[in-house]
Parts: structure tokens; C-alpha cells; sequence
């Protein structure tokens, strides 16, 4: 059977995926994928993703590529996977890709949102994207914490469970910024990868910054210091989206 | 006992209420708070919001009434009756108003949001809080016809089930406009008071004006028109946010 291959724009509600990559016994975002792969085209094929969410982090632009049979359009492609797949993932586009290129190792980089929500009590319309935080933040010194984010570092603290299989823990981070918005507070980080939960430990570590529990200086010092594991807590991921994957040659997605 | 009366900032997710207004058999925003005010103050008080919404309309900007015992603090009432509250309805704020102030009759303004979603594909992070339409709307022609919303008109064309006991279908506009980021489209309506399902029925028939299905002229004249609820059909309710409720002197919410 010809076989052609596509790459394709993924959006999911992490709420009620174990993460992306596929596991024995438990529902995540891959295996959804291929079963719906396997409704269109009677196979088993194997879905490759751009970037490994955790548990309940969202993504509305993960790139993920897979093989379909030739003669098959774009839109044939992401009407149908998105007739098979559940409510809570979709396509919003794809597009044909060369057979050798991967997704994960040609990406550039990787762009994150983690949104804060400041505020007293409740608020059920932001709950499930977002970290609620009682307290008002500094974001003056958020800002300049940030900073030291930018460039190519070490970030050995700011990951979780280092096992020693990891080669390096230097990254390259393109953009860290903090946006407000009312109540809302937006971290958005991109870097050309990420170690895990590097996010989520990095946004924990702002946070108690913007509550005044660690300084900027402090920040700066725990990017520069050859410290393991030590930043964050991690925030929790409800408030963590993939949001864009980026490629040298931009990937042509339609529907 | 004595009694204080509070005014409440009330957000809540609309997807699982049969609307605000308590009905007999079924759930409702009014009856979840009328339930936590009894946990909180033991007896069973009567809760009175400022606007009805319908079944599956969200509120970020509800604004309601009731009656604690003297001597509760502000903090006290949010954060006891949110311990009483489920996950998808909370108190934002509140505060003690005047016991003769009644926070329907003295509201000057409702404001209302509605959200659309343009794409081709299925966008599951959104897909709770909007209505998707797989064409590109014509925005500036929208504009042109919510022009004609602006100021005291007859809507009775923009109503539903008219039974002939609505004394007046005069509504007073202040503010008609269209907001585009993106894909995202949204209609900001506010007048003094909405008729029944208006502001759905408007968004239905200005989605047609944007897929070329009536021009902004049309539209004019069915706002001019004495035609009663021929606009529309009205837009799918989750689309549709409560935002702000106001009033001459603004109510200092605290939480």
C-alpha cells in the first residue's frame, strides 16, 4: 500500500489525558491519536509527537506526523481523524511532509503559556487552565528574574528526577516574559527544548519571586549555580499549554 | 436574629445549570446558592439575581442578593458560602448593601459577551465557551449592521416567544461592537435590559450577516421593522457570557 506522510497542528484538553506519550493502561493523548489513525486507515499506525506534555498540561499547538494512505486530501485527513478522536483532542490542520522529516528532532523550538489567575476566591470560567494564587504578585520583580532566564544555561535546578541518563542539562531559552492582564498573569517561555517539568519548576520558582520569597538576585543565582533538582515547587499542570512548535522552513498546515 | 443584606459578584460555568432562575426538578445557579446560604446561615434564604441567564449561558459578572446573620464579615460570607458552592459556581466578591436595594430593579446596564470561533477543524480548548463556524465571517460588514443596534429601539423582532405580557419591547442599546484577535470573534452587547434570548437572536443573525446571508442594510431593517422574533436563529448558548452588571454608584466587591 502507498503510504504518504503527514504532519498535523494538535489541540487538546490535558484535563483528562495521562500526557502525551503512550503508556500501558492508561488514556493519553498518542493513544487517541492512533486508534483514530487506525478508524481511517484500517492500520496501526504510529503517531510521533513534537514535544512530551505531562499529565493535564494542554496544548493547542503540538505537531505530531504520522503515515496515511496516498490519494487521501488534507481535508479528507483532518475531517476524518476528527470524526474518530474524542471531544477533548482535535486536528486543526495538517499538511504532506517529506518521508524523512521528523518532527521532534527537526523542531527548533518550543513555545509554553502558564497562566495565573490572582485572586481572593474562586473563579470556576478559569479554573481548569490555569494556577489560582490568593495573593497579588510582584510582577516588577517576576519581570526581572525573567531575565536571567535568556540564553544558553545549565538548567540542572530547574529540572525534576534527573536519573544520569540525561546527556546535557543546557538549554537555550529564546523568550521569558510576563504578561498581565487584570487578574491574569501569563508566563510564556520558549527555548529550542525543554527539560522535564523545566516549566513548571521555573514557573513555581517565579511565583514564590512574586510573592516575595525569593529575589530576583536569588532567581539568577539558581540558574547559575550547578544545584540538581532544587527550583520550583513545580506549579500544577492545569495551568501549563504548548501553545507553538516551531520549525526553520514553517510547517504549511491547512484544513 | 438579626440580618445584614449582601450583594455578590457570582461567576459561574453555564454547561451544567438549566439556567439561574430556580425551576422545580432541576439544577440552577439559584438553587446552588440558596443551598449554600442555608449550609452557611442554617436557615433558607431567598437569593435574587440582577439578570436570568438560560440554560447553559455563563456568568463571569452575575450580581446577587441576600440576607447573613449581623455580624459576618465580608471575607466570611465569600469564603463560607464558596466552601458550601460546587466547583462551577463561586462567589468572586461581595459586600453590604442597603436592606431596600434590589440589585435587578436599580442595575442601569447588562453587558454580555458572545464568543466565535472561526475554523475549519474542531478547537477543543475553546469549544466550551464559543460557537465555531467553519467560514470566514465578514467582519467589517458585522460592523456595519451592529451600528444600527445603537439606542432606544423596538427589538421585538430580536425576541423569542412573545406571549403578549411583556409590557414593552423598547430596549436601550449603549454599546454594539466587534472584537476580532485571531480566530476569535467576539460580540460585546450592553443596553439597559435585554428581552428574552435578544442577544443570541442578534448574534445568530449578525453570524448571517458575516456569512453573507443578509447585508448590514437588512439587518437595519429588522431592527426597524414591527415584525416580532423573525431574527435569528438565536446562537447556541455557551457562547454567551453574563460580563458586567452595573449600577449609578458602582458596589465595592471585596473578597
Amino acid at each position: 500500500m502507498d503510504l504518504q506522510k503527514c504532519a498535523a497542528l494538535v489541540e487538546y484538553d490535558g484535563a483528562l489525558f495521562h500526557g502525551f506519550q503512550l503508556q500501558r493502561d492508561t488514556r493519553t493523548v498518542q493513544l487517541e491519536l492512533e486508534s483514530a489513525l487506525s478508524g481511517l486507515s484500517g492500520g496501526c499506525g504510529r503517531v510521533e509527537g513534537a514535544s512530551r506534555t505531562d499529565t493535564g498540561v494542554h496544548a493547542s499547538g503540538q505537531v505530531v506526523s504520522f503515515w496515511v494512505k496516498s490519494g487521501l486530501g488534507i481535508r479528507a485527513v483532518v475531517q476524518g481523524l476528527n470524526f474518530y478522536l474524542p471531544g477533548d483532542v482535535a486536528l486543526r490542520g495538517a499538511c504532506f511532509i517529506d518521508g524523512g522529516f521528523d518532527v521532534r528532532r527537526r523542531a527548533v523550538s518550543r513555545q509554553y503559556r502558564y497562566k495565573v489567575v490572582q485572586s481572593g476566591a474562586r473563579a470556576p470560567l478559569s479554573e481548569t487552565a490555569s494556577l489560582r494564587v490568593g495573593h497579588r504578585l510582584d510582577v516588577d520583580e517576576m519581570r526581572r528574574a525573567c531575565r536571567a532566564l535568556i540564553g544558553s544555561h545549565d538548567f540542572g535546578a530547574f529540572a525534576t528526577e534527573l536519573d544520569g541518563t540525561v546527556a546535557s542539562t543546557v538549554r537555550v531559552v529564546h523568550e521569558a516574559k510576563v504578561v498581565v492582564t487584570g487578574d491574569v498573569i501569563e508566563m510564556w517561555m520558549t527555548a529550542n527544548a525543554f527539560l522535564r517539568h523545566q516549566v513548571r519548576n521555573t514557573v513555581g520558582q517565579l511565583v514564590r519571586v512574586g510573592m516575595g520569597r525569593c529575589s530576583a538576585d536569588e532567581f539568577a543565582a539558581l540558574v547559575d549555580s550547578d544545584r540538581r533538582s532544587v527550583a520550583g515547587p513545580a506549579a500544577v499542570a492545569r495551568g501549563l499549554c504548548l501553545v507553538k512548535v516551531s520549525y526553520d522552513t514553517p510547517l504549511g498546515f491547512a484544513s
